[in-house]
């Protein structure tokens, strides 16, 4: 069911021709209201997509009356021809729809520099479709045309007390959301006002997408759009739906690290003890970006060494002689030593866990990561993607 | 001739057993004056090897009598039992040469980690056996000592007017120096006073070293160190002297970048029209480092909107949307679209270059780096290294 969980959302996804397997390539996602609530956090690329710089836009007012998603082609860097075919679209669904375009989101994904006029008119016939086939259990369809090169749908659903949270989200690769090409959206019935809406979507995805760091690459497209609909009636309490948004979005983010491009590991690297939740995020982060601890876990290698000389190329507060790490449950580092024997370190499951205790304060953060294999080099080298 | 070109330098490489091929593994280079004159930088690591923790200081007063260099272990993160190693290592050369230990620079390269007791009984064998081969035409031999995963020994030899630069390094992994597992050493007989060598050296390599970003992973065990014997008994003129020096570490960075682990093209970012060089410098690194430009480069495949996102993440002063990317003469992007096809584009030769005009002030820079391929994941995954 995915975003048509909630009450008053209808959805549908496509074939228009925009990926050459034929596969649905357009997603469309419709508020029935009563409440027409939107918000949204957009990629921190300076490089924006066209349907970034539109949906910055049309989200201003907090109102969202549809989203029009696309894979096969990211309408990134096609100047100004990219932008007019990311507006046409939004005219094309408000047309067909009797609302406002400046009530329409869109999003793109797929290939950097495509998005000419075949393209256009491609996606425009995939709106026609799309709106066309609008139903209220179109969500599926919905979650599998917002697909490129992962390898199955993400979606996760959430029942409240009388209201749902419904979500969908895409990402294999170029995954560092700062907030990547992932794109998600996530509906709810519940009855919120705008501001709460995109307060409690920044909390959520500040601690779940935007701590997901799959290959160190921030997308160009990156957009998660919360849709309230209000159709269930109820007033969720705040502190139970901020909880709950946090919840499916950190489910979602986890399935996007287990579907990452060429992945053999889940790595979870939990940073304890940090002065500061930012000195811990960094550390985490340089590690979750080092080559070599990212191929020494490809190879089962419990090499504490590339950990320690991550966490020494960061700012945060920390004695580089009096930091431990642990790798599944072992302490292999201790007191600017080894701890003990690597051979006690089993890294063959996939998911593995990396503790860095700094022994600097209070503060903890986890970040979500994944190995650098072979498959992540065949796939990012053997096609533009 | 390497390190031994100059006049007033003796060396030899020697094989301790640290190594499990047998290869030779420990350098010896000693300055046998009238000047004693030493300079180095370090690894900007915070989690440093003790050899550099022991160099630093070492080098403190601008007096160095011997280096003495150990491949087939780091001696890093090996505890107060590794300091001592480092310590006894400087003490067993400064005995059997007759001098202070305090002017014994000592290096090492490996596994992050490794340095027991095996480990330090043999490296004090090798220095002994270091010091008894010591020659004037020993440099070639101290160049192989130093090498790990290294398939060539990389040296550099400049004359001068009457004077002369030899040098010598290693390093294909972790290679990102910030000032990398990179050791360089240098020797002169120009004649040159302590804060002279130390700011040549500082120029030299924060355009040379600091500009090359192989895999982006910052060695805890980087230095280059410039030794000074002044044996020609010429005051060169200290630009051309400086000039000469960049130049040499340029070509040593070159032969770095050509040998990097599992490399197959050879890239120099060059970036034009930078408000700042810091800026310049920024984002070239934000390219080099980014593992789908890299992966795209190892295919072949001229994918700009992989730099434009890489670009997109840094704070550097530019207009996306009017900025320029060529690769190998072609302009592939250009206000914020597509130019030439990429067809045009012949990304075959090992030598790639890429340039991206910011068209934003008068500054440049050039990073220099290398593609992600299948080889650097196997050779970093098979062993720990």
């Amino acid at each position: 069911m995915t975003v048509t969980a909630p009450k008053g959302f209808e959805a549908a996804g496509v074939a228009a021709g925009l990926k050459s397997t034929g596969k649905p390539d357009v997603a469309v996602v419709v508020n029935r209201g009563p409440l027409k609530v939107g918000a949204a956090v957009f990629t921190g690329n300076r490089a924006k997509a066209n349907p970034i710089l539109w949906s910055e836009q049309a989200i201003g007012d907090g109102v969202v009356e549809a989203i029009v998603l696309n894979s096969g082609g990211a309408n990134c860097f096609t100047g100004a021809f990219g932008f007019q075919t990311t507006h046409a679209t939004a005219e094309k669904a408000a047309e067909l729809l009797g609302v406002s375009s400046g009530d329409v989101v869109v999003c793109s994904t797929g290939l950097i520099g495509s998005g000419d006029e075949v393209f256009r008119a491609k996606v425009l016939d995939g709106v026609e479709k799309g709106v066309a086939a609008l139903s209220a259990d179109g969500g599926q369809d919905a979650a599998a045309a917002i697909m490129t090169t992962d390898t199955v749908s993400k979606t996760a659903v959430h029942h409240g007390d009388g209201w749902t949270i419904g979500a969908m989200a895409k990402g294999a690769g170029m995954l560092a959301p700062g907030l990547a090409t992932m794109l998600v959206v996530i509906t709810t019935d519940a009855v919120l006002q705008a501001a709460q809406a995109d307060a409690a979507l920044r909390a959520a995805t500040r601690t779940s997408f935007d701590r997901l760091d799959s290959d160190g690459c921030m997308s160009t497209n990156d957009q998660v759009t919360l849709l309230v609909s209000g159709a269930s009636g109820r007033t969720p309490d705040p502190a139970a739906f901020a909880a709950a948004l946090a919840q499916v979005c950190g489910e979602l983010a986890r399935k996007l690290q287990g579907d990452a491009e060429g992945a053999s590991h889940d790595i979870t690297i939990e940073v304890a003890h940090a002065a500061s939740e930012s000195d811990a995020v960094e550390v985490g982060r340089s590690v979750a970006r080092n080559n070599l601890f990212k191929t020494a876990i490809f190879g089962n290698d419990p090499n504490w060494g590339r950990v320690l000389a991550a966490i020494g190329t960061t700012q945060a507060a920390f004695d580089p002689y009096d930091t431990d790490v642990w790798m599944n449950g072992v302490r292999v580092c201790t007191a600017g030593g080894p701890d003990a024997p690597r051979e006690q370190v089993d890294l063959t499951p996939r998911a593995t866990h990396v503790l860095i205790d700094l022994k600097s304060g209070p503060a903890t953060a986890t970040i979500l990561t994944n190995d650098l294999t072979h498959d992540y080099v065949h796939e990012n080298s053997a096609y533009s993607s």
